[in-house]
């Protein structure tokens, strides 16, 4: 049995990482760190909670004496060095350390990184893409939360040289509110972001670099925002050279996906839900997978659905503190989700 | 023709009132102030407008030489004696003289209104409940939106002298997001206001003021947000004495509404559409009525659904206006709504 | 470890029962039955248990050699007999066996009883009225998920004496789209039923009845649909005589509920969630309830929210056979529920 | 003055077209054609005309005598014989005569067309494409409307040249659920299609044969419905070459669409609205437009937003009418749109 810490616990993603962590069979203590609600109750921020738990927020500075820290902090807030020493594991949920090439987070993020040094040390945290050495790792990142939908769609493609390199690869995500966090803005009241269609960030959303690190081809990348919450789908158009027939991709997919836990291969010729669809999939930690084949046998629609706040943050990071710490993978990782 | 001026042109009602007067056959300009937008295109504000008007936002100072002057002010701001002298009629949709008891006003207001004398100068509104007054008055003052609907759903009982008055009208008004402004706020962030059904009012809501003065009965007013933008929906169960038979109630709704223009009784036994539906509504004036009996007797629902910034604010302003200056009173008010 | 039955399990609240019992601790095995499905994998019915589960349907002939079986049948099938002997405890989730008197059933449900004999074997199962009774029954019966929110909204302060009895109750349920169950209709075409504010059942809704029973008192129910899938917000107008201070309506509630697993008293000065709200309670077996006081002291508003397929019928179900077989209450049902 | 009739009056696009002709400055009167619902007020199936008409459907057989004759049938009805006389101008707003290949048609359809010497009479009646062969037209089809979408967006880069021919360029199509007609199914039950991200047809959809035809390049189309009645945005990538400066795509559009009258470029860089967004065309006739030009310079994102019932198919339809018959292109297309 491990005690866990989150800094960062009253955002969208840290509440996750209570939910899973709380009713993680391998966890016999939390303690949740919030800057700004720190002596209050975790049902101030999370009131899901309510009867469930009798837990406090408190200062970043007594988040220790952990055996796995997280760290649920803002985009470029670089505050490793101050909670490095806290736990033999530290999951890292930002994009921080998540590029592995100092130029291409200058490129992305519009500043020199503070620790180049550092970006060697960390292991992109998706299981699916790097199990092997998660397993003893000190310092995990987490992934963008279209980044992984989209490389889990594309993935099996890639790695079975299905892509045809010569062309770059369309991705749109199609994206809930709760990615913008918990920070109320003109952008999110309510009467403005309902029932959008909103064209978030056509080009040049930063998510690009690590799917083209992950990926090793290049990629365009669009995300728009829909009336949802929770959420993603990464449709991914890949460009491919003649194939006349799903057998090759059905291959590909199983071939990748057969033997994982939480990613399922979702392609159905009737019913209503034969494409992967984020609404099945809130609150567990499930990428849903599926493709299509364009007649004209030049594309491969290649589509992941996934939870932002879990398999697209929390639920992935505990999936791999479960693998760092030699946890069965699906340990507290239970939840089947709800229909309708 | 003549000229109209909006003072707070940039909020909801603001911008609604600028969508009506500027289609509207009687107005030749339209003068919209802005304290905050001042020198911005009003499209800054209002992106509906794009490529249809080129008009600007101008000071509070330069709203000045019209006909009719709307005031969209936050309730409580008292700024009428700044505007009066600027237009021979003035509409003014905050809730500032709506009551005309200055101690009631206090008691649900929290402060003694600064100038009692004035109350009785003002016309509420509603043209269903005071066309003659209006026809000429100086001040004409709006109604709350769920006021409105609550009092229009009642009105035929009261007038027929069939609500029970030894108890209380119960009231649930069920509303959009677009009744708290435009301003963002916790509540209205997306990912907590998506899909709520919360009980934002459940009792001391002000409106039940204006509703027990119009309609000289006591009335128990809740009010609850659900996922809508715009729309309310009042429910008003109010008790009765003994009717067997619903042909009383038809008699008492024909007589109050049959000739008027903005009111619908919508009552069918079949059909997706029996009864009064907010949706329907968006973006018009009608106000749809709607009843049942309780098979025991003693209660009717009265229902009544208005778009509140429509019938709710900016299109009863302009219908109120009509009436006050001799126009036909659905000038500029012809919208018929959506389906779906 | 006990074998459970489910008859009529490709419904909606047939899927949430096998979601519950194939993680239930006491559960070994399931049985899910479905006359339509019979063959098909469950998965067909319900894709949120894809890679989850092998279970397919099988005929209700062969649910049988069961532990407890749950009957989750059209409210009028009547087909008690049929299944009776297959299982030592029934568990029927429809409204065939809620009423205890025979008259009742024909008033409300239009058609006499066929063996009224019966209704007074059933308990009427939700814990937190008849848990004594729960306990070792052989008969017991699901309550409707409006008239569940409404009882535990109400209870607290029909127990303490509280309600005016004079002055029957009303009561205004919002619900969303899944109480209609799994078959399409022109009500439920999305562009017909989104976001809607519909008047589904103004007088007249059956579980008038259920709530009169259990509480003792006249209450005059309407039942309204909003935007929303899963949920039910049951609002109470009770009437009370002279009350003038909250304290004696927190005594009342804590009285009734501090030692309930599943209830909540949500009642908040401040904050986004100050009174109970159903969106966080999908998928969980909570019923939070909350009230307020009217300022004159004559009413109060008394909160219940569900989850109409949880606690409202699936969750409330497991919740009655635990009681009933002795396993800890709360077993199986420990799914806090998701924010945002 | 003239005389309008349309058949299929009693679908979505039907009742658009009702409302529109019903308001049209021009049009004196409307017959209304309806197979099933002939004898009914047209308010059976539009609630939205409630004391707004009295109009009734006709039988088929009496919509004639008219000087234009919508026919909103279903796609691959092919019965123009039977309506082709009874008006001087017919706009099918059908998919039965977009095509002006037989071949394609064949292709995409998946039936021989069973009157190929038909298909060059008909003009592709989207007028910012083909004004000049509307103009005193007697047969003008209607577009699809992800294809109006789709080829609004990427027409001025075509006809700037700008678009690299070398790669297909990538559609993603967002829609609401009103695409899908007034006929309830599996698909638009509330509970399953309420919160959908849902890829509903990945590869293979019809539209891309309009597309390609009016384009004259080959395109990649997808479809994904979302949580939306009414709207469509499309977002198209196009490959370009080593374009370094927006300056050139600015130009490209404004050439082409600077004197549309429903056309508007959307491009800002504040504020929340910075490019087009169907929720605020709901009920306009406006297709508005935006582009983005990917940092590397290699791909242009095109965005186009439209109300698929109104530009989409009975907007158009009026507007292609109007220019057909040399009245004002926006007579009755006035309507401007709500915000929020």
């Amino acid at each position: 049995m491990i005690r866990a810490g989150v800094v960062g616990a009253a955002g969208y993603a840290g509440g996750e990482l209570l939910r899973l962590l709380l009713a993680h069979p391998q966890v016999s203590a939390v303690v949740a760190g919030s800057a700004s609600l720190a002596g209050k109750p975790v049902t101030t921020a999370h009131p899901n909670f309510r009867k469930r738990t009798d837990l406090a927020f408190v200062p970043y500075d007594d988040v220790k004496d952990v055996d796995v820290l997280f760290l649920s902090l803002p985009n470029g807030a670089h505050r490793l060095d101050e909670f490095r020493g806290r736990a033999p594991l530290i999951v890292d949920l930002s994009s921080d350390h998540r590029l592995r090439d100092a130029t291409a987070y200058e490129t992305w993020y519009g500043a020199a990184h503070p620790h180049p040094e550092r970006l060697a040390d960390a292991v992109y945290g998706i299981p699916e893409l790097h199990r092997d050495k998660i397993r003893g790792a000190k310092l995990v990142t987490g992934a963008g939360c279209n980044a992984t939908a989209a490389i889990l769609a594309i993935l099996p493609l890639v790695r079975a040289g299905l892509a045809d390199g010569a062309r770059p690869i369309v991705i749109e995500c199609k994206v809930g509110s709760s990615e913008g966090g918990r920070d109320a803005s003109d952008d999110s009241h309510h009467p403005e972001r309902s029932g959008v269609v909103r064209s978030f960030r056509p080009v040049g959303h930063r998510h690009t670099a690590e799917i083209e690190q992950e990926l090793g081809c290049r990629v365009q990348l669009s995300v728009t925002s829909v009336e949802l919450v929770r959420g993603v789908l990464a449709t991914a158009h890949v460009p491919v050279k003649d194939i006349s027939d799903e057998k090759v991709l059905w291959r590909a997919y199983r071939d990748a996906y057969a033997n994982e836990p939480f990613v399922r291969i979702v392609k159905e010729r009737t019913g209503i839900y034969r494409f992967p669809e984020p609404k099945l999939l809130a609150g567990t930690n499930f990428a849903d997978v599926g493709f299509a084949l364009d007649p004209l046998g030049d594309r491969v629609v290649a589509l992941c659905a996934i939870d932002n706040l879990v398999k697209g943050a929390a639920g992935n990071g505990v999936q791999a503190m479960n693998v760092a710490l030699g946890f069965a993978e699906d340990a507290g990782l239970g939840f089947v989700g709800l229909h309708p």
